[in-house]
C-alpha cells in the first residue's frame, strides 16, 4: 500500500535530524533551534517545517551598515534601523536572510505558490516517484459559497446538506481517482502506464511536497500578498503559520513588516489630497472626490474608525 | 452550457486580430506577421499562438556591437557573429529579443513549464472563472509503459486492451470529475461552491491557458530542455512546436541554438582525455576511462559513429 | 582621435534607422512610432533612446482578461481595469508589455542603474573597446552641498567661487584622466596597454552606454524609485525622461502608475490608526501616536493640507 | 584623515566575529567553521571573506531525493548522485546551499561582477559615505600589453620602461583625484560638495566592498565564466579564491562541477559528427569538417592530445 509510505526520506525522520548538533560560529537564533525540523500542521495533512535559516536581525543591520556606512550607527538602534529600512523601501538588507522550508501541501495551492518567482524549488516528482493517496477535504466550516458580489472571493458557508452533498463528492471522487491511478501503475501480468502519465488523472487536491527557499525579502512579499484577507484562505493558513515562524526567526524585521505592509495601507494622490481635506475640517463626498466607485468604498472602509464600524 | 464558452476574449477572435494592420518603424520579421495570433495545435486540444514578438536577428548583432564595439564589424557577417556569441556563452545579445505566445495546455505540463522562472505569465484564473469541460487523452500511440530500465522514462507502448482499459479510465474519472464540479459550482436552488474550491476536484489532464512572455534567451534553455528526448512526450511537443516559430523568427539564432544546443553535447574533462587518447591510437576501456559505468555508457553513446549504431 | 569616433555603430544613424517603415499586425502606438530611436537628450551628453517596444494598453487589458475572466468585461472599461490591477498590486499584466531603450550615461549613474535586476543589459565594453572622451560636468545650479541634515542628500547649491573651484578639478581630473588613458593605450613604437586595464584610469564621470530592456511592471519599480524626489538628481533626470516616453506609450496605465505609485504613500498601521483618531475629531500629539520622532515627521509632511504649508 | 578610517564596522572585528559560537541542528561544515570570517587577501588591498553559509553536499543530496524520491537512494552514493545531477543540468538542488561573502575589490571589478543578475548585494554607499583612499595598481608581472590577436585578450606583458611609465601614471593620477575628492568635499570654512557627486572624480581602481549573497547554482555559474581563462585576470583572482572555498564547503559538488564545468567542454553538432568520424579511422580536414575556420581552431585546440601539443 503505497499510502502508508511517506514520501520523502523514511530513513531520516525528524527526531534524527533534531539530534545532530554542532558548534557554529554562524549567526544562530536559538528559537529557531527549538523549532527547526518540527512539523507545523497546516490544513488536514499538510505542514511546513524550517530545514535551515541564515541570518537574524542583526544581519540585516550589518549588511545596511556595509551599505549606508558608518552615519547608521550613531543614531539608531537596531530595530529602529530595521524600521527605517522597511519604511523606506530599502529591500537589500533584508535580502541578506534566507530561510529554507520543507512544505507539503495540496497541488492547487502549489499553483498559486509557485507564482512567486523568486524562491528555489524542489518539487516530489510524480514522473519518478509514485505519490501518496492524501488529498485535501475541506472542514465543513469552509466550505464557503461562491460570493455574489466578487468574482473572486468566498461568500457564507454552504450550510449542512448541501456542505453533505460536496464533501461526499470529493471524497468519492478523489478515492476512485486514486483507486485507478494505482490501477493504471499496476504490474502484475501487465506493464503498467507510465507514472508520467498515469498521474493525469489526480485531482488537484491531492498532496504534493517541496523544499522551498527564499530570502526575507521576498518572504515578505510572498507572505504579504497571501496572508492577506483577500488571499484563498488554504494558501493562507500556510502564510499564517510561517508568520508565525518569522516571528520567533526576526523579531525586529517582522514587527516592522507587520506595521508597515501587513497592517498598512497604501494611498493614492487622489485619496491623500481627500485626507488633507477632510483634517482640514472640510465635508469630502464621493461626487468631488476625484475617485471612482470602487475607490472611494475602499477607501471609506479604511479610514473609518474602528470602534465606529458598528 | 460551459463547455460550449470558450476560454479567453470570445469577441475577440483570431481573425479580427489578423485583420489590423499599421506602418511600424520597428524591426519586423514577415514570416512572423504571417502566422502571427494563428494557431498551431498542439495535443487533442491544445495550441501554440504567437500574440507578439520583439527583434530579430538583426536585433542581436546590434546588440553585441553596441557591447563588442566596432571590432566586432568587421571580421564577421551577422550570422558569424551570432554563431561566436552562441559558441561562448555570451547570452546577453540573445535576451534583447522577447515573444509573447498564447498557449492552451493541460494542467501537468503547465506544471513543468512554470519551473522556468524567468519569464512573465497569467494565466487563466480557475478563482475567478469556470474552467471548459476539456482534458487531454492521450492517443493509443503515446501509451507508454513504465520504463523498466529508468525511474523517469517511457519504455514501450501499452498493447491493445491494456490501452483500452487505460483510456477507459482516463476519460470516464474526467467526464465524471467534471460532472461533479458542475454540480458542485450549480446554483439552482442552492447558493453553489466557491470556484476557487470546486476547482480542486478536476483532474490534471484539464486543459488551462496562459500568456506566456519571455526573452530569446530564456525561451532557448526552456527549449534546450523541453524538446530534448527525456522531456516528457507531452511538453515535448509544445516545444518543438515552438521550435518551428524560433526558427522562422530568427533563423541566423535558431541554426545556431541547434548545431551548439540541440545537437551538441558536453563533456567532461575525463572524457576529453579519453577523447585525445583515443584520437591517439590508444584503445582505451571503461575501466581505464576514469568513468563511472554511467558516464561511460553516455560516453559512448556519444561518439559512436552513426552508421555504426546497427 | 578616438574622441570624434561615436560610439556605437557609426554606419546605422538614426536617420536611417528612422526611415525604415513595415506593415505589422502588432500592437503599435503612433505616438512611439513618432518618437522611435530620437535622442532625447538627459545631462551634457547623455540620450535616452527608444529602439523598440511591445505592446500598448490594450494589451495589459487582454493578459489580464486571460486571468480574470470574462468577468472582467462587462463592468469596466480599459482604463478602469487598468487602475484596478495597479490599486490592487495585480502586477502580471504590466509584465506583458516591454521597452528597449537606448541609454548614454555617466559610469557612476550606471552603477545605480543596474542594481535593477530585473531588466537585460548590453554595455558597451572596455575591455574591448576605447570610450570616448565625454565626461558629465554638473551644470552649477546642481552644483550641491552636502546636506547637513541628512547622510544621503543634497543641501543648499555651491556658490560661485567654490563651484568655479569644483568644476575646475573636475575638469581638469578628467581631462588628464583620458589623455594619460590614451598614453597607455598608446602604440607609437610601443605595444600599449591593455585596454581592459588603462580603463582604471578613467573617473566615474565618464559616459557608458547600454541597450537596456524590461518589461513595464519592473520599469515603473524604477521609476518609483528613481524618479523619487529622493533619487540622486543625475539619475533621476533620466528616470523623468523616461516618465515622459511612457506617458505617451501606455497612457492608461501611466496615469494609474502617477496616481498610485507615484503621488500615493504607503501608511503604516500605527500612522492608519491615528488618521482614523484625528478624521474622529481628537487631537493626536506625537507622544500619544505610537510613532517614532522620525515616522512622525514624515506622517505629518504627508498629511498637511498643501495651502497650510506655509 | 578619511584614508585610515576603515570601510564597514571598525567595532566588529574579524576575532569578534570568530569568537562567537552557538549550539546549531544545521547542517555544518568543519571547514567552513574554520575559515569563517577570515580574510583571504586578493590583488594589492582586496579580500573575501565567509560571513555565512547554508547547506552542504547532503543538502544537495536531501533535496535531490524529495524531487527524485526514493528510486535515488539505492543504486548511488551521495557523490555519484551529485555527479549525475550535475552532468544532466539539475540544477535545483545546489540552490539549496547559500553562501555570503564580504567581498573588497576595484570598482571595475565589481561592475563585471555584478552582471550576475542572480545574486544579493549591498554595496558600500558612497552617497552615504566617504570612500578610503585605497587603489588597485597592477603588479608589473600582470601589466599585459593589448592582444594583437584578440580583441579581448591580453597579450605580453609590458617591459621595464613602459611598466615604470604606466604605474607611474596610475599611482599619480589616482592619488590626484583623491586629493581632489577630498578637497571638493572638504568643509573648512565651506560647505563641501555632496558627496554623491564628489565621488564622481574617483577612478574604476578605487576599492569599494559589498555583502554578496547567492547559491551554489547560480556561483557555479559566475565560476564557470570568471575563473575562465577568458576572465580578465582580475576578477578571475577573485573566483580563484572562491573556488578554494567552495572546494572546502561542499567538496563533492565542487569535483563534479571541476569535471563537468570547468574541465569539460561544449561540443557542437558538427564537431561531434567530425570525431565520429575520426574515430572511424577517416582524415578530417577544417575543410570537409563543415566548420567555420574559428570553431576548426577552437575543436582541434580542444582534442589535441597534451602531450602532442609541441
Amino acid at each position: 500500500m503505497t499510502a502508508q509510505v511517506p514520501l520523502g526520506d523514511p530513513s531520516d525522520p525528524i527526531e534524527e535530524q533534531r539530534a545532530q548538533s554542532s558548534q557554529t560560529r554562524r549567526a544562530t537564533v536559538p528559537a529557531m533551534e527549538d523549532l527547526l525540523y518540527l512539523r507545523h500542521d497546516v490544513l488536514d495533512h499538510g505542514f511546513v517545517r524550517v530545514v535551515d535559516y541564515m541570518g537574524d536581525d542583526a544581519a540585516i543591520v550589518q549588511a545596511a551598515r556595509v551599505s549606508y556606512g558608518a552615519g547608521t550607527k550613531k543614531a539608531r538602534d537596531d530595530s529602529g534601523l530595521i524600521r527605517y529600512l522597511m519604511r523606506h523601501w530599502h529591500s537589500t538588507p533584508f535580502e541578506m536572510c534566507e530561510i529554507k522550508l520543507h512544505v507539503k501541501l495540496p497541488v492547487f495551492v502549489a499553483r498559486q505558490w509557485i507564482r512567486h518567482r523568486t524562491a528555489n524549488v524542489n518539487e516530489y516528482s510524480a514522473r519518478y516517484s509514485i505519490l501518496d493517496r492524501e488529498f485535501y477535504i475541506p472542514a465543513p466550516e469552509h466550505l464557503a459559497a461562491q460570493s455574489t458580489t466578487n468574482n473572486q472571493g468566498r461568500g457564507d458557508t454552504l450550510d449542512g446538506e448541501e456542505a453533505a452533498r460536496v464533501l461526499d463528492l470529493l471524497r468519492d471522487d478523489a478515492t476512485r481517482s486514486y483507486d485507478h491511478y494505482e490501477e493504471m501503475l499496476s504490474q502484475d501480468g501487465q506493464r503498467g502506464l507510465a507514472r508520467e502519465l498515469a498521474r493525469m488523472n489526480l485531482p488537484a487536491n491531492i498532496y504534493t511536497q517541496w523544499y522551498w527557499k527564499t530570502d526575507l525579502h521576498n518572504l515578505f512579499h510572498f507572505l504579504r500578498l497571501r496572508a492577506d484577507a483577500h488571499a484563498q484562505y488554504e494558501i493562507r493558513t500556510y502564510a499564517d503559520t510561517i508568520c508565525g515562524i518569522v516571528a520567533q526567526w526576526v523579531p525586529a524585521a517582522y514587527a516592522a513588516f507587520e506595521d508597515y505592509r501587513m497592517n498598512g495601507a497604501s494611498l493614492s494622490g487622489p485619496a491623500l489630497d481627500c485626507l488633507r481635506r477632510m483634517l482640514a475640517g472640510e465635508q469630502v463626498t464621493k461626487d468631488d472626490s476625484g475617485m471612482s466607485a470602487g475607490e472611494w468604498r475602499e477607501f471609506e472602509a479604511l479610514i473609518r474608525a474602528k470602534g465606529q464600524e458598528g
